[in-house]
């Protein structure tokens, strides 16, 4: 029988193959605009990636990325109290409709908590397509209770994680050409070049986030973790209610981030990322990106990488937030209205 | 940055090319079914629509329809106070999964309100496909207020609007052959001889609207308006909650409306149409029919045009409706529960 | 014009064909994951269908099945004051993505119930592919209600239907092969020869129903059946609200009880089945799983049938659930949190 694990269960450089392959398909990228509004035309009109040079439509990586999460829950996180963060995450291959993804996972770090009833695992997960060619790699850490307080765990000190993805681990899709690129198709003229550096873009939409529109994205990505679809057993915790997967979150923001960053083509990396803030049902989400950062791409003249801070709020218009972390305070504490900090890197086409 | 206008940003003649290109999927078929209830065989029977010279099956014209007005709404009418209505819709051609569409409008009108806080901005948008077609073109005036409270707005007047698309600019989708029309499919053998002038159809079917079914609809179509997606903002406005796009409104009454019509195939017009009173999460919407028209078409002895007026009513069964518009008034203000005015032209099989 | 049948309108071996054939996509089968959270690779992942011998990748069976009940709700159930029962469910053939269906029933029985004022019709129905090929056939009784009270009802008694589809009436899809199944992509090795006759399987998942979740569900199957969808209607009913369709909570039971079943392949019956209570928007359901019987197939000594008890419950996880019956009755009346007991027959590889 399948199995979810607790502390005590993982060991260090162990493999896990998770399990349910996934076939993606048109119908997985048309509720993926349903549920979270996406306006990006490199995810949804074949005219515009045609010419960019892919011969299909790339799906979202974003709906990527939350699918080959999703098959990793039932062996890593079923039983995590929280997930931690991200880092080091790398889109290595465009994935299209058609294609079959499966997810494994390697056990890098293990720390028990002080008071040992938790630790800490961090994995480092792979997701290849049909033809055995990776397409995501990705690494993160979730809290995991232990199931019996006394067992002893054996830990395993790690090397720090990864800051950023360096620009040595970053894949650019080999069919992208962006000398065709149709301007008038994203509304934008506005390029790598025009961006500077700690420049702040307030998104202005908002979205109001249901009960149902967040389980159907959860149970679309076939996350099975427990409390985003469970109101009768989340009922008895703090919350009170089922809460709203991150990773809805994360797309949610990246759909509000359209406007203003237009021209932003696929994603390569997620350098590192935070849930600061729990999101329940009802609740609004808005979005600010900072640019953190701009890369040339050796021997790409014609596009750029543009390394960015989405910022996800709560219940809060972006121009509205003063400060991302709570003020008067040493630790840098996130701001409750605060949901999200991701720091990832799209490619954007350079001005001529 | 692709920028939503103002009352003063429009200029008569200006031309616009609205952004985001869309391919439509059986996905997005799918989910429109899941949406509306959508039952017309036509749009969901390869059977059906192959029997009726289709090599392909249609998508639902609605579909098109808002999918197509979505691409305008950044431009046109995020701004908007109010969607006043829409004339001389025309169906040119048949959209199928897998074709890209993309929207361009032009600017035919300007009026200014008396209060020179809003004025009036008549549009004619066309959309074509990925070879160039055009597959619609229609026309719709929306209230849109200042920026600037002191803008001098240039008006200019425009010839009256058609109250119908006429017979000549209606188009029969050339594939379509009712030879072999099977009646079974559709559960009705009523046909076009069989409706009469004035006739009235209440159909019996009520939908009742919740929060998540109408922004997954007006997110599958990208309209971006803020209004129908943001609570947060919302509850500061007299609604004091979410609006619901009324294009939501005519897929329901539309799906209603197969109830009694059933023999009804590809929309070709919409000659007229209000949004007569506001719609919100919670309602149950009902739909009555009335037969206002026959039009034979020249050549075609197998096929003819119903025009009907599709009334869409809210928490009241269609057959409990006693008056569309309010008693006792000398202008015709509308029944509070009703809420959308649609004047549209069906194409309908003969008798033989 | 489509009408729906009261008690007196049916004649017993009258043969109804139902409208609407239904071309099912690749967007159906996404939906039905969004709406379920279902997990089982066969329906999801092209490569472990084609490793199981198949071309395609079947679409769920009871994706199929619902689909194909919906087509003949307008005839048969759309005054039904309930659904009272299942019987001999044979699921032929697979079907696939572009595969149209229809539907077809004959009255098997009729029986005025002593009230005078409602009836039991007995149909069997049954669904064809877009080459006449058989796909599904069941049998169903529901209660149906007079319009005219003074009607005298022409009874027809039955044969009793059977308890068990027997085995030779079960079909196994022709091109299965288990003889490369990966058990990596099902994430157990537990076969058919591993379970036992009358071992209970407590499934642990809870899922809860809001009511966008189920209407969206029964919209996808074009189930028209009005106490799904009117709010407005069903508020002046004992039940005050909308009544979730019973199809949604046996899809919802058989997606939690993956875990633990992870190797049950395609369903190859429905031997019984009964909606022991109603489900209302809210309730958590949850689902346990009691194996009844295990067949060997002649001829086949890779694979064999379990035939399982799928037992619902609402707002109680499985392992708190004392008795499926209320203690000190005579008669099996059902717990109040019991929703469906559901009696059917899988497919599941044997050990070597």
């Amino acid at each position: 029988m399948s199995k979810s694990n607790f502390l005590e269960d993982f060991i260090v450089e162990q493999k896990i193959t998770h399990a349910i392959p996934r076939t993606l398909t048109e119908g997985d990228s048309s509720i993926y605009i349903s549920l979270t509004g996406n306006r990006h035309p490199l995810y949804c009109a074949q005219t515009f990636s045609n010419q960019l040079g892919f011969s299909k439509t790339p799906l979202n990586d974003f709906l990527v990325f939350h699918i080959a999460f999703g098959r990793t829950v039932q062996d890593i996180s079923l039983n995590a109290v929280a997930n931690l963060g991200y880092a080091d995450v790398r889109f290595i291959k465009p994935v299209y409709a058609g294609d079959t993804i499966r997810s494994e996972s390697k056990v890098i770090g293990i720390k028990e908590n002080s008071n040992k009833i938790s630790g800490i695992v961090y994995v480092h997960s792979i997701t290849k397509n049909q033809d055995d060619d990776e397409v995501l790699s990705w690494k993160r850490w979730v809290m995991i209770p232990k199931n019996n307080k006394d067992a002893v765990i054996k830990e395993s000190v790690m090397e720090e994680l990864p800051k950023t993805v360096s620009i040595d681990n970053i894949q650019i899709p080999k069919d992208l050409n962006v000398s065709n690129f149709d301007f008038s198709a994203t509304g934008s003229s506005r390029v790598w070049d025009d961006f500077n550096d700690n420049e702040f873009i307030n998104h202005s939409r908002g979205l109001t986030i249901d009960e149902t529109a967040h389980t159907l994205a959860t149970h679309l990505y076939q996350n099975n973790a427990k409390l985003h679809f469970d109101a009768h057993m989340m009922k008895g915790t703090a919350f009170g209610q089922r809460l709203i997967y991150g990773g809805h979150i994360i797309s949610l923001c990246h759909s509000i981030s359209f406007e203003g960053l237009e021209n932003a083509l696929n994603i390569v990396a997620i350098n590192g990322g935070v849930h600061s803030n729990p999101t329940l049902a009802g609740d609004t989400i808005y979005a600010k990106t900072i640019v953190i950062g701009k890369d040339k791409i050796d021997g790409r003249d014609d596009i750029g990488l543009l390394r960015l801070r989405l910022i996800g709020i709560k219940n809060l218009p972006s121009s509205s937030l003063d400060s991302i972390y709570q003020e008067n305070t040493n630790d840098k504490i996130y701001n409750p209205n605060v949901v999200l900090d991701l720091d990832y890197s799209v490619i954007m086409p350079r001005g001529k």
